[in-house]
């Protein structure tokens, strides 16, 4: 007869709160008391126990409209810590970002390549320690380290199933290890959706209600905001449109599908058909004898054939464009099915290939976007494609403090009814 | 730095409170106290207020766990209607549901075929009254009406662009003439998104967190559910799927873009088809001297194809598997895309056909759904294709009303301060 009750998530007022603070800079009680819907008690109450922790600070006063001038309070940047690591197996990207979300530290190490992931797992814990230890920040402040790499991600398992060059991180309980190797609780994640979180908080997208971060680095795949909310979809493993299929009777993928949009125009198709073509593959340095160390990486391949693309050389140029209008299709194939007003083109890939590919996407979606009669969707390059993954993976961790007032969340009426705070689902 | 503030949307917690009892059936205060997190004093005036409307009823009492018994309430089923209309060019389905969301009255007229808009607003308010009439019911207790109808729909402006069908329909103010002609509020929606919203409310899909509803009438769209809220993108007009695009180089299709899903394998296409195989065509009585009188949908040509199909004629058969198969590819593109884990077919179109489709789709998606490892997509059949996007409508209107505890709902912390109901967005 009528819907099935809704199971209600557990909400933290505190973070909540804290979240509003850290959003408005400075706000007086007032402010939080109009902001939040809160009673004055419940924020009297809160802003008390933040202040306490050190997490709030009060810091002058407002003139207010009449009666005694309000106590601004803001946010203590440095009172709290995240690491971020975006594992990939061209590089390991670390950021470290205080609890206002800004960047204090970052360094890029070698990537995974065909290590072992014990071996692995011993470096990064290695380099995190580095990280934190070379700002002199007291490791007690850093609430914990957000992991992401390529997906899908099963929390419990890592990359299940793992793309081809990772093949030996499948299964592997990657939070598991590094939290042993690293002292430091781990939230893992996917390094598309995570880019995605890092070009919001980075302020790149504000105004857009359905955003997606269209990313290449090895493989294709986006990461999708809704409201500035991640939407992981039933498993985490939303917005694979490396995945989506544009030819049924198309060459087999390593996902068990035909014509995916990644073994079609992915980096590695891009440089298979770029040393097929002997003008090409030599300007791009891929032909056997064409000197200089073998590279590493299917992304540095897929760099070197971008650089020749740019540099001119008509081989290399027609393989990267017939990329893009592949990448195009599949771009507005997914802006059709979630209806996005903004697309920012990002990824290891994209962020020395984005402006070949920034004009065909564009025009596609000018020119095709069902929706084009009702509005545009803008397209743009990334301006921190090299960190905004490990950004994304710090600020899954600061969310554990900061919990945004975001779908989902439930504000309880009165903190002094803590067991009101997280109900259960009602009736069936 | 941080993120942008995020809007706050408003939240009426007696429309909350009224959604908890509907899904709960009967539930006593102290119930309503733990279930919505509002306090003991917001309760009893809440409820106060819903028993004067007589929205809700008290009835009997409930042993409690030591205390006086408590009193239990419950929806007062008739005290409130919703009339739901889906418009389409085959055919216009009305139903008239209580406050419950149950189907009271129900019925289906001639569709808007090529007629004026204009006249089909007066005949259609007409059949409204005779709808409400024919049960009985005080139209001062019906809420308003649900009309969905082929989108992509601008509520200031009907649909924009219409399907090449109902061209005439294209920025005809759909809502302001049929409230001016019926006298009753309208909103209006998308009738795959309401198809998914009619499954959702009749319980076919409880449990799903990720739900579609894949819905073939003379087009074929797609209404997409996150945890039983629609996903309506930027703009309304998520969910098309009949313009995921299957083969860049493809034929044209109306929307402008090359390729789409409807254009390969919806139902004109299946009749087009179907028309150029003779034998096909003479199965279904689609060749011109094959009697009878001429059809006057697609639609019903293409349920005449199917039925041929179902009676063993091979060349219908062989039409409508390749339909088929093209319809299960877009589906596994758009269960990529959301990671789905819940498909309905749904639409007339797949009331006739379903079972030709569905053993298509599931082998689909079990053989190449990207995150099969994870969790399967369990598909299935509507058991209301017919009357599930109406119904979907009406709930649309019972919502003005019963507001779920959904995402994006903010609860004030005491109702004494109404002013911190909608709050603005902070900061920026």
């Amino acid at each position: 007869m009528g819907a099935p009750a809704r199971a209600i998530p557990h909400a933290s007022s505190r973070a909540a709160v804290l979240d509003v603070v850290r959003a408005a800079g400075t706000i007086s009680r007032v402010g939080l008391i109009r902001a939040t819907g809160f009673t004055g008690a419940t924020i009297s109450t809160v802003v008390r126990k933040l202040i306490e922790d050190g997490l709030v600070l009060e810091t002058g006063r407002a003139e207010s409209t009449g009666g005694k001038p309000r106590v601004l309070l803001q946010l203590n940047q440095s009172s709290r810590y995240a690491v971020g690591v975006h594992l990939d197996h061209s590089g390991i990207a670390y950021v470290l970002t205080d609890l206002g979300g800004s960047v204090v530290a970052r360094m890029t190490r070698a990537g995974a390549g065909t290590d072992d992931p014990p071996a692995v797992v011993q470096r990064m814990a290695a380099e995190v320690a580095a990280l934190i230890d070379g700002v002199g920040v007291d490791e007690a402040r850093v609430l914990g380290i957000g992991l992401v790499s390529p997906g899908p991600l099963t929390p419990a398992s890592g990359m299940g199933p793992a793309p081809p060059i990772m093949r030996q991180w499948e299964d592997f309980p990657l939070d598991e290890e590094v939290r042993r190797a690293t002292g430091l609780p781990v939230v893992l994640g996917n390094d598309a959706t995570a880019a995605a979180l890092g070009e919001y908080w980075s302020g790149a997208v504000s105004g857009s209600s359905t955003f997606a971060a269209v990313y290449v680095c090895t493989g294709i795949g986006s990461g999708i905001l809704i409201n500035g909310i991640p939407y992981h979809g039933s498993s985490g493993n939303a917005g694979e449109i490396g995945h989506i299929c544009l030819d049924p009777d198309g060459p087999e993928c390593w996902c068990g599908a035909r014509g995916c949009t990644e073994t079609l125009a992915g980096p590695a198709a891009v440089v298979a058909r770029a040393r097929a073509d002997a003008g090409a593959a030599r300007a791009a340095g891929l032909d056997d004898d064409g000197g200089g160390p073998r590279r590493s990486s299917v992304a540095a391949d897929f760099a070197a054939v971008a650089r020749a693309a740019r540099g001119g050389d008509p081989g290399a140029r027609a393989v990267v464009d017939r990329s893009a209008r592949y990448l195009a299709v599949a771009t507005r194939t997914l802006a059709n099915v979630l209806d996005l007003d903004r697309v920012v083109l990002t990824g290891q890939s994209l962020a020395v290939a984005g402006s070949l590919y920034l004009p065909v996407v564009q025009e596609e979606l000018d020119r095709a976007f069902f929706s084009r009669a009702t509005h545009p969707v803008a397209v743009h390059l990334s301006t921190s494609a090299a960190t905004a993954p490990a950004i994304g993976a710090a600020t899954t961790v600061l969310q554990s403090e900061l919990v945004p007032l975001q779908p989902g969340t439930r504000i309880p009426g009165d903190l002094a009814e803590p067991e009101q705070a997280a109900p259960g689902p009602v009736g069936a």
